[in-house]
């Protein structure tokens, strides 16, 4: 067998074996483009933090009309190739390039609103993390920052009915930060994720403010047959204000309430609401250690 | 103490503490090279999808050729240094070159098989999940598409007996997917996992057809000590068809077997046999609540 | 709507918005420039193993000279800025640069040292895993050895009160691993973490020798709220001598101890402190099995 014969094989397979090409005027937005245009959304939302030189207010004006217009620019055109991917019955598609150029304004004229709750975010992990020596720390070296910013702005996007571009976006921070935080989720201020790898919000999650979770911690839904019929229902729980979940709790279903001020222990698995500050939490006496006398001592509960 | 001492320390330590050098003459299959292979066997498989250009179908045949050529080059000479860092006794050492370039083509005549078995998985994902707006959303967003591309293409140089290389490729997948799928683990078709960070499975698993898993799932192996002893054993469960395991679970153990249609619930911790149909469960009675009468609604189990 | 507008928008929010923004005389070490000498570091520690080329013996001296002399000086100039980013009555601001050149002295001139352990977490990973061919195949493709390698050396620099570098170093790694292990804390030799991802060290854990560990385990710390009043404090567990940890496990506390020759089953919570040699598990007795039998089996508890 030579190396030609199995090109032809391959390519035999590429006409026979469908489902998995993508040939012949292609107007799938890029991967790549998307990567560099949230790139550059990050350093427009925090000026100077992720530049190597140094950032003057002085110059600040000039960099950030050069950096807006370029921006502008791309990501119209991904909007564009979005749009031209709908059904052809579509509103935009009278007119796709109008269309495009109108969301991508409406987008970036939301940036001050999205730093404004980027703010509130930086706040609650300085609040919330001893090991925090300070904000810049936080937005320089945390990951979670890098997640929420990009979900806010994918939120956005999804907002304006504009498909695989937010998630294309809430991908690559998912492969960055191990976050996975879907662009539908509705999301209050004073959000924080320590550590972050592992926790999945899913696209119907309705959280309210100065929540905090841990990694591991899973926003899910609970059906796993009939997939496509269930799409735009509400699928994922509902997390009131002051909760705190902690790392590895798997919480499910739609209709799942947790309620405002409750603490859900690390590792609890729930499908079932719980009233306002409620505590769920498993205890010492469900577990058991051997090569010891019982264990009965309760645990404290200080978490 | 100037830098030219600490550099002598340094490189008197390379002599001294062994274990951890390697000079002279290496073998080693390059990271950076089996990286840049990978990458261009995704884009054989999934043509189109991965390039920031429209291709045509007129090129894809001139594309299609330069590209395996290139990889079948490349390959080769990876596979060369894996096999020279065999034992001297080993039979592909009479002729390496001869046997590498054999063993480069029966992978790449491989290819159509494979990207026939992604189909299904591509398939699978679609059904299983309501958040997915288009199968080609799956392929260019989902981590899950890359990570188990990966592990196809690996499982297939694994059963050639080549050492290294598919272990590279699929750590170089777990870097950007947060699955750490073995390419020693057999996986049947229609396969998805959801999300996906932390989801880990282990050499020796068995995994049948239309097997739907999340994340943070290990199919592990339960042994400690002894690690080296137990090389080549069965260490990781067998999942028969159509089984359901959500977040978090945790199954370890070589004879554990997982009957088919069975759902394995989030957080569940298992190291036996279940039969056919079962459903393994945390329900609400194993949690405590605290600030409330005693939780006693069982869970209704619609997972 | 113009860009125009939209960019006055965005810079008047720069003005108005506080806590983001970071213009005019930034200190801040450079994220790109930590990378690149963490990478330039774990060259120096794995002479040869992550160079495309092969390295010769006789070229080794020089090559070692050229590198530690580019790393010594880019790594110092990170650090003046983490010591001018300090408080204006920090001693070392009398003459940052002086002082800088001697923390830099100070840091390579325990690379060796850092080898020294290094090598013995990889025969711990080799005598852990039956999965492992080689140990080389360990330090080429197992991602535990670069975090751990991360983590010991922004563990020296943590040490010597830099503030930052470590920190910025530390989530490089957890990016590229899913291992998020914090500078802080003190690691023993023969260490091994499986799989690794999702797992996370907190900031004060101490962790004896030969303690072996998997994906997604958790030392962490319980409290949620008061958190910058807890800088400092022991808030993360205490892990003795040859203990196991499984998957999934969340261990939780600042006086929490888990006596030496311990085994932490998979998915348990624990924030109480156990004796040496015990045994945490969930058994099956804890799971509720549906369309079968009552599940009376107790676990073999063969872990």
């Amino acid at each position: 067998m030579k190396i030609t014969d199995l090109t032809d094989q391959l390519i035999a397979s590429y006409a026979s074996v469908g489902g998995i090409n993508h040939l012949d005027g292609s107007n799938l937005p890029s991967r790549t483009g998307i990567v560099g245009i949230t790139t550059d959304l990050l350093r427009l939302l925090f000026p100077g933090f992720f530049d190597d030189k140094v950032t003057h207010s002085s110059e600040i004006k000039m960099e950030t009309a050069l950096l807006m217009d370029s921006v502008a620019g791309r990501l119209e055109d991904e909007i564009l190739k979005s749009i031209e991917a709908r059904p052809p019955d579509d509103a935009a598609k009278v007119n796709p390039r109008g269309a495009a150029r109108k969301l991508t304004l409406e987008f970036l004229g939301k940036l001050p609103k999205v730093r404004e709750v980027l703010t509130t975010d930086v706040d609650a992990a300085f609040d919330g993390d001893p090991a925090a020596k300070s904000k810049e720390e936080i937005i320089v070296s945390y990951p979670f920052i890098e997640a929420i910013a990009v979900q806010r702005l994918a939120h956005v996007l999804y907002g304006e009915g504009i498909e695989l571009i937010p998630r294309i976006m809430a991908e690559w921070a998912h492969s960055r930060t191990g976050m996975d935080l879907h662009p539908g989720a509705t999301i209050g201020t004073h959000f924080f994720i320590d550590h972050g790898t592992g926790t999945v919000i899913g696209e119907t999650t309705t959280i309210g403010k100065h929540v905090k979770m841990y990694h591991g911690v899973t926003l899910g839904a609970r059906s796993t047959s009939g997939g496509q019929e269930l799409r735009g229902q509400k699928r994922h729980p509902t997390i009131e204000d002051h909760v705190t979940i902690y790392p590895g709790a798997t919480i499910l279903g739609g209709e799942t309430v947790i309620g405002a001020h409750s603490t859900i222990g690390g590792n609890v698995f729930l499908m079932d609401s719980v009233e306002p500050h409620s505590l769920v939490i498993y205890d010492g006496l469900d577990m058991r250690v051997l090569n010891k006398q019982e264990k009965v001592k309760a645990s404290d509960y200080h978490i």
